[in-house]
């Protein structure tokens, strides 16, 4: 029973160093040594807990810290009453992991995901689906908030897209101020989409 | 003089290259071994044309080609009568790059963006510039189709930030639908933005 402990406990603590190490320097530049230094794992370890090696392990830690991310952007957009708060809420969200590393963390999943997803089916398809549990999420908050059934996904991508885009100009610019900016952008464009469509 | 010449046409050349292979594989995975390989640039001449390395190489390449995607934007830009045809034609040119690379090659900038602005002051600055001539130019083209001028530039980067989101989407899926589905939800949220005030 302690030899399973602390198998998962290794395998949580590799899990989060390297879903750190990926996010803020990306797939090349992160090398296994360095996460089995900075996680304390002993050597071996890591093959016997990820055999696919360094591909297993980040399509696992993109998994976890984009579904992290997930579950963090649901609770903000589900408290929110309007188009308006929401995307505020998430500019703040995205804000704060910017200002708070430098500008080194911004989404969990892009930076792996655009180095790696043309070369890797498993990194790509985590991707994919930490993207598409996102778009579903924001989508049914879009048709509570009034905008119409059919347009709800289409717009829920439009500012999945935003966002992720923003993210990028935040961090090229060492300023958030752009994200908030884009963020109200979004919420006027929808909010006009919604009274457009009301009879 | 054709020392001159020799000299220009390698250091085009290794740009060339270098352009190519950051924007596939990002920074991390770019060694200047493989850019001197790939260009046929003799050893010893990389430290002659590009003295700060590696940083000043990528910060040089991201510069040419982000200016000329900037510039194949504009051409498409320009010659567009309304927001949907412009926007349906940039995201023809990147579904096109996606599509012919095997969805490696997508922005010229954002991997490199990603992985290297927080570290590099140099690539950093680069990547800013490219995209605030990016949205400089959209934001004309928004003031020309009937785009309130105060609300130019920020309209302007919703799109560039979503266009640079639907890039990653589209890259994530292997399908560059996303792109044009992103894209025609801009150009119908402009086209209301522009018609609600109109006198």
């Amino acid at each position: 029973m302690a030899n399973v402990a602390r198998h998962t406990g290794t395998r949580r603590r590799v899990l989060k160093t390297a879903a750190r190490l990926f996010q803020r320097q990306g797939y090349a530049a992160t090398g296994l040594n360095q996460v089995l230094a900075e996680s304390g794992a002993p050597k071996g370890s890591l093959y016997f807990h990820f055999p696919g090696g360094k591909e297993q392990l980040a399509a696992e830690s993109i998994t976890i810290s984009g579904t992290r991310a997930g579950e963090q952007m649901a609770a903000i957009v589900s408290a929110a009453e309007d188009p308006a708060a929401a995307f505020s809420g998430l500019a703040s969200l995205f804000a704060a992991n910017l200002s708070g590393s430098g500008f080194h963390d911004g989404c969990p999943v892009a930076t792996v995901a655009l180095e790696a997803a043309a070369d890797s089916e498993a990194i790509r398809s985590c991707c994919e689906s930490v993207y598409g549990t996102w778009a579903e999420g924001l989508s049914v908050a879009l048709e509570r908030w009034g905008v119409a059934p059919q347009d709800c996904l289409p717009v829920s991508e439009l500012a999945i897209s935003a966002l992720q885009g923003a993210i990028l100009l935040a961090k090229v610019r060492r300023d958030p101020t752009v994200l908030h900016s884009v963020a109200r952008q979004l919420a006027c464009q929808i909010s006009r989409s919604i009274q457009a469509q009301r009879p």
